[in-house]
């Protein structure tokens, strides 16, 4: 499988952001950690503080990948244009988070891009990620 | 007339979105279809996923056109920084949607750019941006 | 095409509300510039202000013509009564509103009956109207 | 018994309105099938699209008859004057409703004027009418 | 002067409601109390459970009175087109209820009418119209 | 017919409660009543405080029983496990109260789980009961 | 009669405040009009900016007068302590108002204070309290 | 690893729910999926649809169990009980949904019981649970 | 006096619970507790985790006991049930909480069954039971 | 022990509030009635209708007294003022209330200042701050 | 210049509130602070914690002194009657706080004084003042 | 000092917005003025209308400057991504706004962003940045 995880804004920081939140890795130890987890997978990681690089990924993806992983981070939960452009992706994508949400501010409590995707992982850290490929093995072609 | 036309996120894609909302053109054939419409008028057509390089745009209309057109898309619903430009802009402006929003999420309902322009048109698909151009002929200069 | 028009409460009083909002013609005046600008088409204008004689005059449009222009006043954002008959009208429909009602009090920023018709229109005084007769033009029949 | 039947803002056009949630009679119809279930009370069946008529009806109901059943369609969720109108007349009252308002729209989930009657029943269409009659004859006398 | 007296919905049958909240007198009999107190000015009482007849009404006020008294009742919390109807009406206006309306229903607690009318009273029973006309004799004229 | 009539919490204790809103009978007498009303059927009634137990009852309905009345009493209004349950049961489902549950506390006024049935009844104290089976005998089958 | 007229804060300052809301007159020339219009009854006017001082004046009301008049100013929305301490007032009270307060920030649409009160008058100026002593004159001992 | 496998209300009738939400493998298939997908560890699994025995069987998970995997159905989303309970249970706890619950009616948008987990995994049919052990490998211990 | 002391959900498990927040004794050292300073009275002591159990409970407590203490605990707040149950129940009944439900999450700040109670106390650990017995030797019997 | 019991506004008239809710007792006799109950500490009363007093005293109460017992009547669910002031008293604090909060009016359900105290006792009149004595026996100095 | 500093509830007790919130010092050693950074001024401090003296204050402000610095603290959230006294006065004014209210308590996220004022400062401690007289220094007389 | 002023969408074009709300400076006059006032510290002055970009700044800020500036105009009401990112960075943060936001449209009236610096200002135009280098000089190291 080839697979787009795409990041959103401020995950390129993850090691100045609180260890019970988001855990010890940065996001290139992220990337190195699911990479070797699935090494029969090819994966394009990409990060991006700006809305509308991202939509521009996403848009893109359909035709390169089979699988999208997405942490719309901050946007998940006010973004309708990221929410659209997902709507309009084909192939298989999963919402995945580091921290549990639930937990946190109320304005993290509901995602709006969730609701465009397969489904929604949060909670785990870096696993977010692990499982979500794990899944996508599991979801793709079916 | 010179008339910048500003499409928001996801625009780009509209051969890809259900058509009973977005109707069956692409952002190409809908430019195309407005240019065959008002062959008097000169148009500008921008396109842009990112919310920024839409204020951008509208920032410097003010100058070189004479009447704008947009349709702000997800934007519509929660940029308060393009209502702000629009503002700003002093030209006449339209907001067109290419859907009926009244029947879509209750997200949608309201728009706050919309409070910024002349008046604003959905439902019509190709037809609302040309409703615009129409409507421009009519109030501009006046 | 005969088209029907239909004016709801308050709108045979135009000149007597602020010209800013509802521009300086009266409906009479606005009935003649809509039937100078399409002379070849039949229209039929009728203003009520109560709710049941617009509901009634809805009820019969969908036999007798081909495109229903109407402009609820007040009652766009309570009535459900309106909403329901133009849910029931076969033909093609779209809402007017002589200003642009985002700018205005909060209870007019939502229209339950816009989202029973086509689509909709607001904020060019007279040439609302003329926009839709425009646009009926383009959808009826297609 | 002589029974009342109030019948709101576009009953009168059922046969337009989707099968899954109205049935597939005609008010006139409805009529004849519960003169036919209970040939032992006399009706007068009333139809009005205008709000201020229905109140005529509420008004003039206690001197003349035993019961009242009512199905205010789209006034039933906004109508504080026809609740008023209930509340005064001092026979037996029964809101019915053809469909079932709990699977619809939001503004349709509570009932302004069935505070004001006895009790109500939704969501059996004709039949919704027959079980009010049913119940009138249990409860009127007592 | 010249005084129009409006009343809404329901306030025809004032000697079915109850007592503490309306008073022991009629409509016919508050009109008599009122013409009684006030000998030197003419009064027209006008009553209406159709809330269009009201708004026809308080269209051609402003050509034949002085002043305006109204009790929109029921429609005073909804109605949206007779609060359009009063804002074009360029007499003096003010709003009067039976009943202390803060201590009943929730829904009756705000007035969207009574924002367009100088003043409004509320609570006095047959002496709030009498409390009105005499505001009249201090405002009107000034 | 056979029919299971399930009661929810604290309808065993009828006698206990406010007769204005719940009748005289106790639900044993209710249970009497109704199968003398209606000898031709065969009756199954269960009553549970405990939400799962009612769940279960649901459960197993489909292939027992032709029809099910519910009175899911205080488990109406907050619920979404009985509402599930119902969306399963692939028989007819009706709802009933016994008291007129919109003039009481707000938190009454919506019920989650008549969404899920075929309609509802309410006001008619134990005559509640006795409708939702002449409404079975109407439309199970059909 | 002997009557208690309680302003609440900044009243004191009407010369200050803008003409169109509150009138002309200063406090003192309210109660100049006040006791020029009614020469047959003795007035008690008090001021404070204190609300503790306002229910303490309340509170030994019942005892000295006949009839109480408010405006508790800006403590009408949100005072329960003055509320309470009106409940316990056992005469006659209204509240009164200079300005129109329907017209105003959405704060002032609601008054607590009005709903232990007889009644209130809003929208006339100095004549909100000369109305409020007819109203007096005609309530009190009945 | 000992894994308890809790499932809440309705779980136990998959196979007559909606395929494209809980897709098409019985709560027994979905145990022997797991079973076979992860052989090295054992598994409890328990349905019921007594929340209190959900409640029961939690509290006594931390003593028997490395990992708890949960899916509370219907009272995710208002049991306070049961989150209480995971609160109190001191090993790793896992939220999972067979259906994507942001593309559902609004009252499934937020999980109380979620708070109290781990984490959440919803969207993915039976392999939300194989993905729940999947991460249980990942964090047990750590 | 005989009195029911009921426990609502995971009031079994007070010792793996915050201290801060429910104190250090198990529930059976506060039962002790009760028991050794009211030595007079006879109690008995019940806890559930099932919600219908404690109805069951509480309907039966009218006839065997002379006052009834209950901690909801998590039903506190959504249980229409128990409420319904606590009305009908015709002795003294006080609801108690180990801890400030004040400075706690927002869903616990309004009680449900509390307004069918003769009063309620929280905050003070297992005092808030003892100060429950106090408080029904004051007002058992008057 | 020393004790300060503050009284909020309107509690010096309990003699003439409605008996169901408050009681027979004045505000001295209850007085009387605590310090009858508990002979060996020694209290200080004092009550206010001015909020700021009552601040001033709580700011005071530390250095003072062991405890502080309080009934901020109407002032309990919107003084933020009383909150802070509370929060920075370092005694046991108890809020009473003498009637059932609960089944008051809406904006009684919730307190602000109680968030600032240990605890709170509201429904049992006089014996409401009987309680609050027996409490402070209990955790002062703990 | 001559400056009015008033501070309102609690803010005499600093030093016994939360120093990450409030500082370290008190509002004396606050007061010498400000005088020492801006000698060439002459100051005015007043502190109350009654609502009505911090009007009275506002309230004669306007004749002695050239700008005024407000923290009304606890008050600024809830009373109008402050707010509307700042509108009465005619001299710069400036909204302080030591804290950062935005992450605090949901009550203390809007201020309804600080629309009253020129502008707002919160966040620095002691500096909230000192920076509000340096922008007095750019403002007055400008 | 080394200091970064970040300005968000819009403030490029300040001399085309009201100048009761923004002053009449441009951008760049403000920064020359700013520089004027504090010549010993050093100032990187930056604006972007693209969310995105000012989150990349906010990023870079730590390593390179001492404190922040910012006015995120349109994005303060709802960023959650340029919330995130203040959260991360070290350095001291001001947020600062030209107008009173307190007085301008409801959703402007809390900010995202405030909640993650260490205070705000907001109403004095161009001294609104003045006053926060004055701050920062404050609190830089302390």
């Amino acid at each position: 499988m080839k697979i787009l995880v795409l990041n959103g804004p401020n995950l390129n920081l993850l090691d100045k952001r609180p260890v019970e939140e988001y855990g010890t890795l940065t996001l290139n130890e992220i990337e190195s950690n699911v990479r070797q987890n699935f090494p029969a997978h090819s994966f394009d990681f990409f990060q991006s503080n700006i809305e509308g690089e991202l939509i521009n990924k996403i848009q893109s993806a359909s035709e390169k990948f089979d699988g999208l992983i997405i942490n719309p981070a901050g946007y998940s939960h006010t973004s309708i244009a990221i929410k659209d452009a997902l709507d309009i992706c084909s192939i298989r994508k999963i919402e995945v988070h580091l921290s549990n949400l639930a937990v946190r501010e109320n304005f993290r409590h509901t995602s709006l891009t969730a609701s465009s995707c397969d489904g929604y992982i949060a909670g785990f850290r870096e696993n977010s990620y692990n499982a979500a490929v794990y899944l996508l093995e599991k979801i793709v072609g079916k």
